[in-house]
């Protein structure tokens, strides 16, 4: 059994995003810069926005935090949008969620350039994913891709069973890995990326075991601690694991512990390869942010 | 074994559209108006389009043929979408493809305002019906998800094999199908559509009849004659058959004939529903855009 050291593979990400925004340096061009909108005070999203401020200062990005009000209007959020879509100097922006109740989410989203749509959440950039089309995907599906091609895991042929139905994984991540190969990534080859057979299932599914036992590969994104047990995996398979849940653990100096879906100890023996929490999708998906701005960056200078 | 009717389920759907259309007329409304788009003089789109208009006419919309020579430039053609996008006449409007080499079909399809995308084409309403937005969902797709739910066919829980990842059919029916049933039609009830189970299967998938026969539903829609065969099909499947394939026949006066992608006289006795080929989803699929014409009238004069 191999882990899928996500934490290792994601510094080696930012070492060459350094190495690529310093050339830039060098040869006096300017640097990528990234938009992130904040509305109100959720402190939760203040550690995200922070998190996000420093790995764009660590490999040389330019940061820009653009803090409003809770009680903004919809309108005045939306004139924001058009505002960072129009401005030549951003190449890239995010919009924190959740916003404030008053103001409707995928309205706002669906506001955003594509081209600058960096967190890959627009309408317009999913369905370019879908149909093939050049296009920005969003972070924890793009993180895994990179996460299994960084480890030479061949998705063509093979079959990828996918738990969870979000938009912001689990429809994505099917998508992605089920196109003909036409989306090539900086540095791997087009082989090694979608072709699969893909499943999708979700808390509707019928058997879930059976299926998953079919597996080459399961992506669980479920937010279910526990959910991917032994006996629904065979062994040699590859199990990657997006949840991050909270678990009580009274010997933990916080008082909790993070957990993934997968019953680690007990499904980890059979694997080929296994994504831990931490440590595994969690830290591709802010150097997935950094691909994403950096791609922008490419586009919109080209 | 029951054949799904599509031929008598379209003739429906054009009685209630005609029936819809009459009570606007009595009630001195405006009618849908559906722009037709064609460029040059492909024989082939000259039938559909004729097809289409006839359609229209037949349920008491409007069609407006807008007829462009094959050497215009893209330029040109874009301004047209723009003009049509901003015609408050015109509900929604197609752009009949191919199109000519020197035009590129996707810088065309995208710039289509998606509330009159009535193809259901344009990259905003496919990921919309992958986000569950409202959307527009395209002609052949939204035809299989009726045919399924007239015929009470439900969906829910249920295994889905789609064989073939083409932008028009194979991609959009396997989204539409695992949705959540939020995407309701008239008259359906929304536990009829969507939470599947769903496997798409292509030319990379590896064993494909085993995949098969684990199916509750097999869609194929390949363009390979005779591609699903009876050791592939287990008792009591239902099976979409989207093929439409010219083979030789000397026997008939056109000197071919139309097959699927099923092969019918094997496959059909292990069948609880089967779609024949042609009369099953094909004539669908012309209904839907009259449906999908009728729904962006509606979202239009709200």
């Amino acid at each position: 059994m191999t882990l899928l050291d996500g934490k290792q593979i994601a510094a080696t990400i930012r070492a060459e995003l350094r190495a690529e925004i310093d050339a830039l340096r060098q040869a006096g061009r300017r640097v990528p810069r990234l938009g992130i909108v904040i509305v109100g005070h959720n402190p939760a999203s203040e550690t995200y926005v922070a998190n996000k401020i420093k790995a764009c200062q660590e490999v040389g990005f330019e940061a820009e935090r653009i803090a409003l009000e809770a009680d903004i209007s919809e309108a005045d959020l939306l004139r924001e949008v058009h505002r960072l879509n129009a401005d030549p100097a951003i190449d890239g922006f995010i919009v924190q969620l959740p916003l404030p109740a008053h103001i409707c989410e995928s309205t706002i989203l669906s506001a955003i350039d594509y081209r600058k749509d960096v967190d890959g959440l627009t309408p317009e950039n999913v369905g370019r994913t879908v149909q093939g089309l050049p296009s920005i995907v969003s972070a924890t599906p793009r993180g895994i891709r990179e996460l299994l091609a960084r480890y030479n895991i061949l998705t063509a042929g093979r079959h990828v069973v996918v738990i969870g139905r979000s938009n912001i994984v689990g429809k994505p991540v099917a998508m992605l890995l089920m196109q003909r190969p036409y989306l090539s990534l900086p540095g791997m080859s087009a082989s090694s990326l979608g072709d699969a057979t893909v499943t999708i299932c979700h808390s509707k599914t019928q058997d879930l075991p059976a299926i998953c036992r079919t597996a080459d590969i399961i992506i669980v994104a479920a937010g279910s601690p526990g959910l991917l047990t032994a006996e629904m995996v065979r062994p040699g398979t590859t199990v990657i694991d997006v949840g991050i849940n909270r678990i009580d653990d009274p010997a933990s100096p916080r008082g909790y512990r993070l957990v993934g879906d997968v019953d680690f100890p007990a499904v980890s023996p059979l694997c080929n390869y296994i994504t831990p929490v931490p440590g595994g999708v969690g830290p591709m998906t802010i150097v997935s942010l950094l691909q994403n701005t950096l791609q922008a960056y490419h586009e919109h200078t080209r």
